[in-house]
């Protein structure tokens, strides 16, 4: 089959209408009046992001849900997205059905159809990039800048998926859905859109993440972590490794949400909170001054590396 | 210097304020209200799309003005751009700057800054995908479907770039910047907007292109194949080598744009041509049916190949 059967046999039919039947040179979409595009592009290439030659269902779903964590960050409802797929040469078409199926399966749960993008090949590693587009009512898209000194820190769900998801895949440890099926935190948006002053996805690292919104935000913050919430398997495990809660506040992946608020809006952020799916913890406050201040008991509590770098 | 660091100095520079100065999750664009979207996704694989290392400003200028074709083909006015790149591990940080200087240089000509995306590193060639936001006036994005028999075929300046262009980076013959800086035709909006019925940017080939528009609209076409423009330096080596016109109707990236219409707007499509910087050639007409006819000297002309396929 060439690049034009194999796209219409397991692509097109992902394909919404704006994507044209993935016939065009380009989608077409009609934004919602009075709102606001959310954009975001992130890419995952294999031996890097994903173990060599696992390109199957489960890269597809966690490309879509990698995005769609962005998306949730900015208070954006997903609208639809684009894929540019390059394939290594000796095309394994099983795998490719596979890897459609994990896109059509994520997008149904989450109600996002294809626009478009293009297919090629690569002498090396499968590399595969999404492009997310959401909406959000004009104006009211949270960005990492605008968390005030005395604003609350809060968290959604809980740390350790993204250091427990590796495990997962590269020790067979665990559930390999920790790492491929990561729960993008949707249903956030409309506590951020109604009470947050500035909000970031956990990709990088809860330290490091947190961190960028307060260097975009020119404040200081302080944060306890025995208020982090960590699944009850990890509670068990980390109660016999303690040092390595340093390894997961710094490890990626984790795809939570942080978000500031101020603390009038205690109560209703609490209130909103009890009919989600997921928890909604309050872990610290911002201050004036630069930097993040981790305390364990009261006392200081220093991070050796902050994140993930790919230099 | 660590990605964060990398990305600060090289591509923060490029951002427009859609881009929060590339420090923020996501993308935030509020749309003209009264227009489209129109979204165009395209990568590059080194090795595949352009020669083993050789990914400075030239690959660049070639990913943007690429994807700018295809917003071109479809009536829209680009407004900013996302990437993702995949740059080798062993990462050189001068080629990184020259790649920069080159969406710098794309970006001015055409007046789109970068919005955002990521990068990441790649234990093999490197990848370079670029989504591209046009916008034009609601409904009226031309699509491939909407040739009807009886419409007028029509082709922007001149066919030849894609095979002499790969020519000048393969074999050293000619300005190497007939391959990386194609021309996007996006002048052609206005025309395409008044009197097009369907339109394509040849990005597979003007046989291959064409036949996308035809099938996609249920028609057939008839192109006299010496109505073609070819630049002078084409025509004369045409002459010399008569079998090859088929290898310039069969070879991709030439990123002109093929449209349809009425033969009513003749006169119209001629007067609105004479003041854009090339030309805009009526070159056969669409029937009833379905494929492509080409004839020479009023002879069928059979092609072997008609475009490129990536498997």
């Amino acid at each position: 089959m060439n690049e034009f059967d194999l796209i219409g046999r397991y692509f097109a039919p992902l394909a919404g209408p704006e994507g044209q039947g993935l016939l065009d040179d380009a989608a077409h979409f009609s934004p919602t009046p009075g709102f606001d595009l959310v954009l975001t592009k992130d890419s995952m290439v294999e031996g890097v992001h994903f173990p060599n030659g696992e390109y199957g269902a489960g890269v597809a779903e966690r490309l879509l849900r990698v995005n769609l964590s962005d998306l949730a960050a900015k208070a954006a409802s997903p609208r639809g997205y684009l894929l540019s797929l390059a394939w290594p040469k000796q095309i394994d078409v099983a795998r490719m059905a596979d890897f459609a199926a994990g896109l059509k399966s994520a997008g149904e749960q989450f109600g996002i159809k294809l626009w478009g993008g293009d297919t090629v090949s690569i002498d090396g590693p499968a590399v595969f990039s999404a492009t997310l587009i959401g909406e959000c009512p004009e104006g009211m898209a949270v960005k990492r800048r605008g968390a005030m000194p005395g604003h609350d820190i809060w968290l959604t769900g809980f740390l350790g998926k993204g250091y427990f998801g590796l495990r997962a895949i590269t020790e067979s440890k665990g559930n390999s859905d920790i790492f491929y099926k990561p729960p993008p935190r949707l249903e956030i948006k409309s506590i951020l859109r109604t009470f947050a002053s500035a909000s970031v996805d956990i990709s990088d690292g809860f330290a490091s993440d947190l961190s960028h919104v307060l260097k975009a935000s020119h404040v200081s913050a302080s944060v306890d972590i025995d208020k982090l919430n960590f699944p009850d398997e990890l509670t068990q495990w980390l109660q016999s490794h303690a040092g390595d809660i340093r390894t997961l506040l710094s490890h990626g992946d984790d795809y939570e949400v942080i978000f500031t608020a101020h603390s009038e809006h205690r109560a209703g952020i609490e209130s909103a909170a009890s009919s989600l799916p997921f928890d909604v913890t309050r872990v610290g406050s911002c201050k004036l001054g630069e930097g993040l201040n981790l305390l364990k008991d009261g006392q200081p509590f220093e991070l050796r590396k902050t994140g993930f770098s790919h230099f």
